[in-house]
């Protein structure tokens, strides 16, 4: 029994391209330990999105969900000290039962209690970290050099940092803004499609870190492409909401709309990476 | 002074059946103790209803108000460990002051702490239990032999399930799905109003246990009926709300618009029971 | 060197009228120890009003933010352990490096576990308590005498109440109400913005004390003043919100874009203040 030298059956040169469909079929079981802030939108992003959402953010239950769960998504931004064990728990058990995990570093630098938590999550390593360039920075301060940039530096600005810690870790580095980079340390790919208005909705970012979970879990052989896919449909779906609204109450309820309505001739077409 | 045979002030052999206007006149405060990621949609449900909520969910007053409250619903979506004494608390209050209280046993039966949990609960007898078909199963595992129904089970195939944990456990299960099943073990009804809609808002089946709190804790003298009304004056007022809106995000927000409009002329003529 | 005798610089006589447009200049950063019911729409509250929300309630963190942020509400809404350490902490601190913050005191006066943490709260002197009639007078039992108005008092029945109170802290009470009455203890305004549709939105009265802390942390000089303001801005916001929504749902969601689309102009010309 022979088989063709291009069977891409045991050694895919190129896996399957992330899309919308693909992960709708599969329908990601995706594990939130977020804050008390964004629960909601996140879990109702997810729903929109087409993945199921799991809030199991309990010491005693976070880690074994995490071996089942699709993709985990580990956000920063309230850490209440069980929530902060489990999360350790959860980091732990998805590395080692391979499932990919997000860290959204929120706020991490000037705060200490988180700070040192996120460097305690690093040591699980994550598949992706996402985050502002301050956050990002704040995290590639140890193994890249903090180099000073204050909060307000562009994401284009920390791009060689992102890519260090992404070397330094071995996961993927997305860092968010006006245009969002997202690096491999070896590729890095450049996402400018989204919204003013994201920044006027608390959350935008987290549901985004938690669309990222998604297709990581969905698409684990091409974690950086999934991750663009994921900051491109945020992208496109917030551009969608964002016409015609009349602030940002009504805009946040059109991007769950705009979510749940996209496909992917769209998202090809308004896709605008490089 | 004589008193007319007929008089109903004494005995009453028909209590009067549950209606949103007579809810309305009471406006009966329900205490929830609920998950962090429904909280807001849960409030916001119940004051569209005519209800008043609080979310007193601290031991050491969790009790206290248990003892005063209308209706009180216990939701183990994110049980946290304070949370889990506060909720132990309420329970016990609530059965000794005779305030009805609602089970909501999310995600009970894979995870072990809130399983546990939802066990201990029982003991405190629950005027009702509301859960989905793999939920009501894993509950009615013990007093009535798990049946190895997946998580994929329909809610009348848990039928048998429910009325032998309502009759258990003394108390009426409801069973969310395309159709409801609410039992006491004796009588079953079945409710078919409602919209996929409602698969698709995060907190929708949770904000229901509230308002199932709400119509119990206001029409203790028949809490089958008060809970069958609660599950018609939800899949109704989805129903209006479903019509015409854009996606998930504006249904949520019409869902509580729809809520807040309901009146039992609209109920009445478009309720689907039997 | 000759300065002209009215130059304002050193002891400004009449500190800088709070408008919306400073705030904005300003973009306060307002750290918000609050309750998980309204954590999100507080948060969508202050990024519509143009101000930096941060939900830092963990101890270790909360009060070296206090010492940075612009402004701070402490809110009583689920006083968990963990945060009412927190929020003691953040008070402390808030106090020390001269930070105002805002007591939002949810139902206290029956529940004990919160109404103690409120007496202690105090002790750290608030630049503002804002709450219910009933709140406030539970607050001013101590120093003001209990009067036995019962929760369903107007706010204007607390008037005397409230001044007492204000005078024995040594800050500002905002009561809420049809009619908002602000006062030092020694001058007193009345509100008469508003609409009934903000008793239907969980949480309305959360963001208004978050609001309040954000015109407090910009316009230090004149706390009285600035809590007006804060109450001028929500009440007309929910005034022009109100015009033509279906229910307590779009009402919510048009109410942040009725804070975003707010202006000075309009705000003089709707503000009803005596």
């Amino acid at each position: 029994m022979s088989m063709p030298p291009s069977a891409p059956d045991t050694d895919p040169v190129t896996p399957p391209r992330p899309t919308l469909a693909a992960l709708r079929d599969q329908q990601p079981l995706v594990q939130c330990l977020t804050n008390t802030v964004v629960t909601n939108f996140t879990a109702n992003a997810l729903l929109a999105l087409g993945a199921s959402p799991a809030m199991v953010d309990v010491p005693g239950e976070a880690g074994a969900f995490a071996e089942v769960a699709s993709g985990v998504v580990v956000n920063l931004g309230t850490p209440h000290a069980q929530q902060r064990d489990a999360m350790l728990e959860a980091a732990a058990a998805a590395r080692s039962a391979g499932t990919p995990w997000v860290l959204d570093p929120v706020a991490v630098g000037a705060l200490t209690v988180r700070t040192r938590l996120a460097h305690d999550l690093l040591e699980h390593r994550p598949a992706v970290v996402r985050g502002n360039p301050s956050e990002v920075l704040a995290l590639a301060g140890d193994g890249a050099g903090g180099r000073g940039v204050d909060s307000t530096a562009g994401s284009e600005e920390v791009a060689d940092a992102a890519a260090t810690l992404a070397t330094h870790v071995g996961c993927v580095v997305a860092v968010s803004g006006a245009v969002d980079v997202v690096t491999d340390g070896t590729r890095t790919v450049r996402v400018e499609n989204g919204s003013p208005l994201l920044t006027q909705v608390t959350g935008a970012g987290c549901a985004l870190g938690a669309t990222v979970a998604a297709f990581a879990g969905a698409f684990r052989d091409d974690v950086l492409e999934a991750t663009v896919t994921a900051h491109l449909t945020w992208g496109v779906a917030a551009e969608l909401a964002a016409e015609g609204v009349g602030g940002p109450g009504s805009f946040a309820v059109a991007l769950l709309d705009s979510v749940a309505g996209l496909d992917d001739a769209v998202l090809t077409d308004r896709a605008r990476r490089r």
